[in-house]
């Protein structure tokens, strides 16, 4: 049987990076879907493991050759989802984790409908606030852009499967482990049981 | 916020009431609802705790009153879910399992779409027969009439919202739980989330 795509969002500073570590962490069957971008790479940053970073012409010719699930644009460059290395993964029975932003998501449910959609959420909007204007080493005008961002986000967040809300980072990253587990036990993923010579 | 209503069925021979169990004793927000029947009282029944015991004359009276949430025959005997104590729960946000069989179930689901339906499998549906036959207490024509009325089950189990097989009892409890878990991430569980007031 096929594995199961689950699409993780969430807005700037709601925690997302350390809950998708910790669900990576505690499930073996899951793969993380590895995004290409044209962003620089950042100090620590792996090539073909954070991102695959490659250059504008690199990416357009993905787009062309329709190599990438989706794409999007934020905040100038471009983030892609390969999706040869996603269909092997599910093919062999993996699950595939994505963590990419809204657009992005809204366009693999849309041409993949069996998808998950998980949306991470902060306990209240204030935390966000406080959250983004904490980290101290962000340009005011950034910030706020940030958190317009993240109110769009908010508004388009009735159109994913679940909501995990990031109170609790162990709480989260059980949440969305028992998503995982729920999903795979739906009727329609287990038909095959109900055969009597099964 | 309301709690969840969990309706769980299996065939006879699944090990059902197992698994019951153990999801019960790992999850201290989820009350199990007592059914009322009209079946005798074996040794080691407490009324009110196994069962609600009642008589004919109580139980069509129930019926008359409206005060059953669903109820069904089973080899002559009535049983039936009492809807007071159970609203009652819900609106408290406690969680509800039920544990009846699929007739009575598939009621439930058709008055309330929002319940969630499991129903219990077999690995295979020979160790139905396997166990059942290996009880050894049971006269050959009782284990057919059981046989028949599991196969029949199987065919009921497409219009359930999720199938759990119990190949080992650890994991179909926890596979109960997580879908439990699951239900209440579902947006539309947690609209007030995004709230930006909230």
């Amino acid at each position: 049987m096929s594995g199961k795509l689950i699409v993780i969002s969430g807005p700037s500073g709601v925690g997302k990076s350390t809950v998708v570590s910790g669900v990576m962490a505690q499930c073996d069957t899951l793969q993380f879907s590895v995004s290409a971008t044209t962003r620089p790479m950042r100090p620590g940053e792996v090539d073909g493991k954070n991102y695959y970073f490659v250059d504008h012409a690199t990416f357009q010719a993905m787009i062309r050759e329709e190599k990438l699930l989706e794409y999007a644009q934020y905040v100038g460059n471009y983030y892609g989802t390969p999706e040869a290395p996603l269909n092997e993964a599910l093919a062999q029975g993996k699950d595939v984790l994505l963590d990419i932003e809204v657009q992005g998501a809204l366009r693999v449910k849309a041409r993949r409908p069996d998808a998950v959609l998980i949306f991470m959420l902060a306990p209240s909007f204030a935390d966000i606030e406080k959250r983004l204007y904490g980290r101290g080493d962000t340009a005011p005008a950034l910030v706020e852009e940030r958190l317009n961002r993240a109110r769009w986000e908010y508004t388009q967040a009735p159109n994913y499967d679940y909501l995990v809300v990031n109170d609790n980072v162990d709480k989260a990253v059980s949440e969305i482990l028992a998503i995982l587990t729920a999903e795979k036990c739906k009727t329609a993923e287990r038909l095959s049981y109900l055969k009597e010579d099964n």
